[in-house]
């Protein structure tokens, strides 16, 4: 990838565009070819056997067929990964997230500033000076990497705090997921001096009518998918984030992150990965049915990097047998901490398992369970690994290059193989060439011109 | 994948050429939309942290950029790869070759027959017919699955003879690969009544100028690259049989397998597997060249499946030094053969790894010489994997899908994700409708009509 850390925006622009150009030429809609609105979708940790995996999880065993998923709908190319040359070839979640929201490679640990630690304008602060609004739905806490690149600059992703104070100045319009713990009431306060209504229940996201909203749903990370499986927090927190968007005639960005496929990965847990997969592929078919009915909205879909060394099959047998997680009752984690409180364990984790472990299996789980909590944890996740055949080789990142998802204008300049900094590249090309000349407010506005863009102001 | 075992290939074939009518629209060079000529290169076992490790072994270190590769030049989309349900979801190369081969998923062990073991006709049968030329050149024994899928029938990869004996009959131009064992004089005798000119010896093959030759390099296997790097042997063969077979002016079906990306990765070995996959982007870039000078011909790359659940990082560390890989001198079996045979093994050992082991290391590579050769190369591997952070799950193969790359004529019909069965539906659509009114014979003929296929022709 020569150009990508080399090229100019503009010059990238200009041949993009001339490329979107042509992707309109015979199209069956009437869809512009500049999007007005722009949602990118994160799947943490979601290296290309998530997907796979998920696919034959879902897998509905009483037909021939292995049914198509949200992810085989819209697969259109993949992305390399790597960090600034100083942090090698394996990157984290912080110089992933630089890369996509602001074009450039940076070091392990970077918050959208480059290796001099200097700070780069990212997607939706260019977004915000051309009017647009702004928003993220996360399920981690909202300061993590991935928002906090998409919002803020810092020299260390650990610095939780100084994130979240950095937030009241980045005037996003929504931003919802977890974080109380880095948010107490004297900032909290700002923020409602700022016009943000603060939200601490998720029952209460249902009657937000209109932006600034902050929602904070939990200490730290949402609970577990698996977990709370009715709870739908991801999808749920997406179709608020859209329709309060959709409120600004010069359009928007959104992120959403299905935060916890990593921390599930980085736990090496095969059954809380694929329920997450399962709320975050629930929140990308929330997006694609707005794009039917708003077709002047694009989505590009990609994760920041593998997480596990997730395999499908392992040790030499040629078998996964992912349809034994759909299941599972709830989170490893949690089963080891009820099965430690009750004295009929054995027989609530096989109910929670949906298997009756076999004389070997439960003598494995009875001594870990005499080992505490974690212990048992372990044992539990080793016992579903070793009966679906799923591998891992870590409980860090690695290097493979993860996929890249599109639909909508322009989704066809993301077709085949591109850097995480040209997703960036080409998502800043796309938003609009000058700031609104009536005001930069965002705020909903009837009788601002909608954001059409002729074909010919593509032209290079 | 509702469609794929269901939609008959006239369908198919009905639906896709009408997208590759809308593909040429604006295409830059006037090539036509239908390829006169197909070659297919699978990259067997190549999953994609195969391409991904390839590119960061190829980095020029000198240079802050990561440098392209050749699959990041032709990557258009992905594949999955499951066999027919009675096999689950991970295949072999049997049924993954079957799928490529015929578009029919079957099970783990066919030889493009169906589950219930009746043969199903294969792209280079359907060639044969339509008066085209077809050819193999692969680094395993040319009956080895892939190669045995594309051009016979059996109910077991297992019977070796079957498939060598049943190749008299498949009326290929070009066969090139290793396999002498597998086909005695009496056999070889049969070849050479049926007009084919037989090699024995790789520096023959420079001297050929005319189909037909089976040309069989190695008792089973080619030797490994890593072990001859001056060999160029997949590449050699690919332009000879390109050569050969562009003398049919009715065009050609070739299929080009790095066959043995797969068998390092069954032996975990990444510094083999690493350069295999050197060998075949070369032979790649060999018809990469070749369609710059036929813009007649149509490219495309996938593998089976993959092997091994390699990945890029392991044991929670961030960091893969695949460059180390580039200073091993030879595969870690012959590096334990010859470290057996020398006193001064240790230093011998250190100038073929291209690092001096430390006193740790050393004293673990002892004790494993002491135990003999075997022994020894699974300790050289496992420091080579140490050194570099490679991580591995399996000896065999796992589900994650695969990454197709195209280039050339109808290119375009393989973007996005599909299944390994719609990669051969389409490529059987793309073969010419009608077998030539002159004859099926394959010999040049100046005289014949250029394979030239109307646009119009193309429309359902």
């Amino acid at each position: 990838m020569k150009l990508s850390n080399f090229v100019s925006a503009t010059l990238v622009s200009l041949s993009l565009l001339s490329s979107a150009s042509y992707a309109n030429i015979g199209s069956p809609t009437d869809a512009p070819s500049r999007p007005k609105n722009i949602v990118i979708m994160v799947g943490d940790g979601m290296g290309p056997s998530y997907t796979a995996a998920y696919r034959y999880y879902q897998d509905n065993p009483s037909t021939q067929e292995v049914e198509q998923t949200v992810f085989d709908r819209l697969l259109v190319g993949s992305a390399s990964t790597y960090p600034a040359a100083v942090s090698g070839y394996v990157t984290d979640s912080a110089a992933a997230a630089t890369a996509l929201a602001t074009g450039v490679k940076s070091y392990n640990g970077a918050i959208s500033v480059d290796v001099d630690k200097r700070t780069i304008p990212t997607l939706m602060e260019l977004a915000k000076k051309r009017g647009m609004s702004t928003g993220v739905a996360v399920t981690a806490q909202i300061n993590h990497a991935t928002p906090a690149a998409f919002l803020s600059h810092n020299e260390s992703r650990r610095h939780y705090d100084a994130l979240a104070q950095s937030y009241l100045d980045t005037d996003a319009d929504v931003l919802l997921g977890g974080g109380q713990k880095y948010f107490p009431e004297t900032l909290l306060a700002k923020f409602a001096d700022k016009g943000y209504q603060y939200l601490s229940d998720f029952s209460q996201l249902a009657a937000v009518e209109q932006p600034k909203v902050i929602g904070l749903f939990a200490q730290v990370q949402l609970p577990w998918a698996i977990d709370e499986p009715d709870a739908q927090r991801l999808s749920t927190m997406t179709q608020k984030a859209l329709t309060l968007l959709s409120q600004n005639e010069q359009g928007f960005v959104l992120l959403v992150e299905g935060s916890l496929i990593d921390w599930a990965g980085h736990n090496n847990d095969i059954a809380t990965a694929m329920a997450e997969m399962h709320e975050f592929a629930n929140a990308i078919e929330v997006v694609e049915q707005y794009i039917r009915q708003n077709n002047d909205t694009l989505l590009v879909v990609t994760a920041d990097h593998d997480t596990g060394g997730l395999s499908i099959g392992a040790n030499g047998d040629y078998r996964w047998d992912g349809q034994l997680l759909k299941a599972v009752q709830a989170s490893p984690d949690a089963i080891a901490t009820s099965a430690i409180a009750v004295d009929d364990w054995q027989s609530h984790v096989a109910q929670q398992l949906g298997f009756t472990p076999t004389e070997d299996e439960a003598q494995q789980l009875s001594n870990a369970r005499m080992q505490g909590q974690k212990v048992l944890d372990g044992a539990i996740k080793t016992l579903i690994d070793s009966r679906t055949n799923t591998g891992w080789t870590s409980s860090g990142h690695t290097g493979v290059d993860v996929q890249v998802f599109a639909s909508g204008p322009a989704a066809s300049l993301f077709h085949g193989h591109q850097d995480n900094t040209d997703i960036a590249n080409k998502l800043i090309s796309l938003l609009p060439k000058k700031a609104p000349t009536a005001s930069n407010n965002s705020a909903p506005s009837k009788s601002a011109a909608p954001a059409k863009v002729e074909t010919e102001a593509l032209l290079p």
